[in-house]
Order: C-alpha cells, then sequence, then structure tokens
C-alpha cells in the first residue's frame, strides 16, 4: 500500500490551497481528519491499498459490483481443480459463520453428527465436487464443468482501491444490512483501518 | 435507449469543431463512421443502450466486471425462490449450449435418457434445488441458504451502458476467448447493432 | 434523455426483486420516490441525461472534474477564432452575473460608462482578445495562440450522465460553497429536473 | 508510488490462474511482459503512481478529462495571488515552449527585444496581471478575479493513476496529434517510466 498515507494526502490537500508551509512533522493526521470532516474526500484518493482476500465466490460477486477498484479473482475458467496442483480432486469451500463445522473436518461418519441443515449445506457441497470432478473426467472444461459449482466454493481475489473507495466499500459492507459473510470479512479489514488511520476511517461504524 | 443515437453523437462531436453547420439530413451516419474510424470514440459515449439479460449467474460474475455499466440484477438475497411467486418451490436454471436438454423437459426417468455428463449436469441442479428448499424450510434465510445454488442458476440483469463501452464489451465478449455462455448471449445483441448502427459498431467482428 | 426515466427505472429495480407483478400506470414514482429515500441510488443509475452548456472556460475547468459524465467540448485546439464561421476576428465572452454589462454593449466610449472592475474586466476581455488575432495573424496556431485566452471565454460542452450522477452534481454545484458562475448555471437546471422528477430529485435543496 | 510494482502485478495476476509457484527471484519482469502483451491490462492496474506535475491551466484542462486519474489541484477559488504567500503582487505564468524567454527576464525595455508574438504573449500576461491585480483591489474575490486570468497561468495538479492509466495516457499525450505543451510534459515522464518498468511501458512510442 502507499507508504506514509497520510503525508501524501496532506501534501496533496495542501497543493489546492497552495499552503505547503504548514507542513509540520505532526501535521498531517490533523490536517487530513479535518479534510475529512469536510466531506473533502476527493484528496483522500491519492492513498491506495491492496488487499488478497480469500472467501466464497457468493461474496465477490457482490465485491466486484465496487466499480472503483481492481480486481484480479481466481478464475473457474482457468483453474482445473481435478488437478494434483489445485487440490488433487478436493475442490475448497469456504464455511459460512453459522455453520458448525471445522475446516478439514469430515463428519458425516463420525460421532457428533452435523446439525440438520448444516448437514445439507455439507452433503451439497459434495455432490457438487463429485459432480465436478466427474464432469472433468468425462472431458467437459473446466469452464464447462464450473457451472455445478456453488457460491460457496472458495475463491482468492486481490483487490485495490483507493482510500476513499474503502471508506465507501466499509460503509455499506460492515453495516448490518450486507450479507453476514461480507460483514464477516470486512469488519476485521475495517477495524484495523480505524486503528491505523483514524483521520481517514473515522466515521466507519463498526 | 437512446432516440437517434447518431444525430445525438453527431450534434455532440461538431461542438468540438463548431461544424455545426455540416449537418444535413443524412450525414449524422457518415459523421459517426468517420469519427469512429479516427478512434474519436468519447464523442460516441452519448448515446446509451439498455439491456435486459436473462442468463446463469456464473455469466453475470464476469458481466459485472466491466465497470462502466450500471447493473440492477435479481438478487440471491432478497428473492426466496421456495415462495409461489418465484416459481413454488422450484428453482430455474440455465441449459448450457453443449448440455442436450430442452427447457422443461425431466429426463430422468424417461425413454429417452440424457447423455452421461448431461445426466450429471441436470443431477447436480436437482440435488442443489432439494437441499436449497429443504434448507429454507429448516429456517436458513435466502441470503444463507443461496450457498448452495451453483453457478448455472438463471438471474436476471438490467444493463446500462454507453455505446462507447458496449463496443469494448461486444470486442471482449464476442471473441473466440470468451465464455461460450458469454458468446451465446452477447453475438446476437453485438449482430443486431452492427445491423443497426454500422457506424458505431463496424469494427466488431462476430 | 430517456423516455419515461422513472418507468425505466421502476422496471430495473422490481427485477432486483423480482417484484414486477407490482408495476401498475401509476407505480413508477411511487416506486422511485422510495428507493431514492433508501439511498439506493444505483437503480437510479439508468436514466440518462444530455445538456448543453454555453458558459465559461472556468465553469468548465470544474465541469469536467466530474468522472462519471461523458463530455464533448468545444476545442480552442481546433477553432480558430479568427475566421468568419467562428465570429471573424471577435471573440465570445461570458459577463459574469457580477458584471454589470448587456451583453453587445459596447461601454468603452459610450455615455453610460462601466464601473470600475466592470471596466477593467471588459479591458482584459478586449486586450485578450486583440492579443489573440495578432498572434493568428503573426502565424501562431490556434493552439498556440489560446494561452492568452482567459478563464471568461465562452465556451460549449455537451454532457451526458445519469440521474445518479446529476443528482450528486446538483448537491454540490447548487450549493453556497460553489462558483456563483457553475450555480447561475447549475440551478435552474436543478430546478426542471425537481419538477419534472421530484422521486429523483427531491433531496437538492435550491 | 507502488512499491516494487512489477512484483505486485505478478502476485496480482498469478492468483487468477493459482500459478503462483511459479514465482522465483527474477519472474516478476517477464510476467508483466508476458501479461502486457497478450492484452491483459486490467492486472497492471494494481500499480499505482503520483506525480506532481507544474504547467499551465491550458494543459490541465485537458489532463482532467481523464476519468481514472485523482486529482488535487492549485484552486484559482481559493488563492489570492495578491497575497506576499502566493507571490506577492505577482502572478506566475508558464513559458510555452515556442517563445524564445528565459524565466525571470523581463525583456520589455531591455537590450534584446523580444520577437513579435513572443511579445504579443508577454504583454497579455502583464496585463492580465495587471488587472487581476486591481481587481483584488477594488475588492472582488480571487473566485471573480480569476475571470480575466489566461490559460497561460502556473498551475499545479497532483496527480495518481494506476499503471494502465498511465499507459493510456502516454498513448494519448506523447503522440505527435498532442498539444505541444502536454507532449513536452509526458515525454520526459514516459521516458522514465519507459526505463525503469520496460514490461509495463514498453509498447509507448515516444
Amino acid at each position: 500500500m502507499t507508504n506514509d498515507p497520510e503525508q501524501l494526502i496532506e501534501m496533496a490537500g495542501r497543493t489546492c490551497y497552495k499552503s505547503e508551509d504548514g507542513i509540520t512533522s505532526d501535521s498531517a493526521r490533523k490536517f487530513v481528519a479535518k479534510i475529512a470532516k469536510r466531506g473533502h474526500f476527493s484528496v483522500i484518493e491519492h492513498a491506495v491499498m491492496t488487499v488478497r482476500f480469500i472467501c466464497d465466490r457468493g461474496v465477490t460477486h457482490e465485491l466486484v459490483r465496487h466499480r472503483l477498484c481492481s480486481f484480479s479473482q481466481e478464475s473457474t475458467r482457468y483453474c482445473n481443480y481435478s488437478k494434483q496442483k489445485f487440490g488433487g480432486g478436493q475442490l475448497t469451500f469456504i464455511i459460512p459463520p453459522w455453520v458448525d463445522l471445522e475446516p478439514g473436518e469430515y463428519h458425516e461418519l463420525g460421532p457428533n453428527p452435523l446439525k440438520e441443515g448444516d448437514a445439507d449445506w455439507f452433503r451439497a457441497m459434495s455432490y457438487a465436487e463429485e459432480c465436478y470432478l466427474r464432469l472433468i473426467d468425462l472431458g467437459w472444461s473446466p469452464q464447462q464443468a464450473r457451472s455445478v459449482l456453488p457460491n460457496s466454493l472458495k475463491t482468492e481475489i486481490v483487490t485495490t482501491a483507493n482510500f476513499r473507495e474503502w471508506e465507501h466499500i466499509f460503509q455499506l459492507r460492515c453495516a448490518s444490512a450486507a450479507h453476514p459473510q461480507m460483514r464477516e470479512m470486512m469488519i476485521p479489514l475495517a477495524s484495523e483501518c480505524k486503528e491505523k488511520w483514524p483521520s481517514v476511517f473515522a466515521a466507519v461504524e463498526l
């Protein structure tokens, strides 16, 4: 990410007023906080942060609607999940926070059976995996076989956005109206940003 | 969409040169073709088209990466597919073009069994539907139950973009490297646009 | 502009909920007003309006900072204001609202002399015009001679934006903190939009 | 700017294919060059550069048309050039490259008179300065008095854009069809970028 984002924002912001002579060793934070409070958000765009999210494809279908970001996402067209490199015939799914299952556990036959619902989710994943692998075996390409893959499929997405856009994303995606898995992902990031750069992210409520 | 898009583009383009006195009853098409050939694409942005696509969510996850469009998409968070209104306990899936199955057919037990592969795809859909409906029954909300829904789920997306962006979309999404279902959807649209407004879309190869 | 913008927005918005069966002959305005009040602004993007502004280049240098618009502007590189077609050796300037001068008047030697200040502005325009025309005479190209042209030079700019962006522009550019000439231009337009589509523009205060 | 932009682009790009195991100490440059050659430009967006330009307002009126940049520009509304801080009653103008005048020189009465044309440009600047200062004296605010300021007025603009956008800017703004003062500013920057990151900027011809 941008080195010294508050310094960069101050330098850019003071260009508007040609007030660079007001820069001191500790003026940046105060300047940025004042700018943000007044709603002069355009100056905040000069600072940029890149984040790698690991989440499910239900979440990324929402995330990529943020049109001011740059995204590079794991491709279900180019990745062949039957190959050793990608797990060797085993797909990875993201366990939703409301499902009581630990990663790596295979409860089906175990002594602690899953709750109803959780078991249905688990079986849906198993069956989707089974179908995907059989379709690849039968000669379907990954971009064809992906048809059967569910929203819970694990994906990775590298996301670059400026601080103004991150602030906007946090406002929308940490709110109680957001999808629980989006919130699960965004709240810790927003929290870290608030702590590091309160001048920029103070208005985000968590 | 924009009424008389070529006239609007000509009017806007001639503003740059203040050459409005060159407008005649049939000058628009020639003017726009010339502008496009020279690569002055910004003028083409003034014309806009809105399209409703009905496709699967694998395709829309790609489509929404076009950041200059405005999208309104059927929401798997807000729609409860177990309700009568949405099909009454029956979900809708998009049959991929490489699957030999007619809409509405239920081949499983019939006299003309599906090909292997096609049958796997069909069973994957049936099982996802079954799991989704059971999860709703068990009290999961639609935004939770969607976890098990596959890429082939039918969705609708209203897409507004300007002609410059549509031209760019057609260039990328009709090409042989694009996903077959994206091409299936975009080529007929691009073809219609080329026919109606060759001045703008002539460079799109189908 | 978009025909029936409220109908288009309703159609797009109801796609999200698949609630198209709620459409009646007079449901659009209420639906859009509700959507806007809840802050679901993305749906409002489907409606688009194109406007031709005639103003000075000080105003357009601000206007073109709105990055979601499409602009086609009269070019000081391509227009040669010494030519008959562009005024025949006479440039056009925009009289600021605080200058007490009627278009077409030439007060310099007349019986009603201009106020101080107003006269200085007038002389600045006259001298800039004189220098521009002499430079063209001496062989400078229009894109060189434009160096001496002032902010008050008249320009035309065709601007296309969606309703969400127009709402945002009106919020910023009609406010008391905006430049007086920007407000002079935007307030009548915003006022007309509020009257025609209160469902979309109600929140703009004039 | 982004630290190690080629490494960041490689890391993002390999996420798409989950080919991170191909990363070696010297793989980044080759990977990025290959990606750029194939036209997969979206990956290049993750790297960002901020530049401060000092130029005239004719150039910035063109520059700010690049809608994917973030800009912070010296404001003629907020800066009062009659104040000591801003030059103390002396404005700064950018001498066009075709005017034979050294910064700081005042040739008017000197032994080496300016060429015709150059002298006209010089007198236009002097007169604009004189009018601006008088208007401020008469009580006009800076945002009113700026009306008389010419395109050659010096300005500063802090510009942040990603590498994809910079590449696009260089393609347009270094070309022979661009304004000579835009080229004067962009060519040295593009040249430096080509030298530092040939993998990204190789296609820019200077």
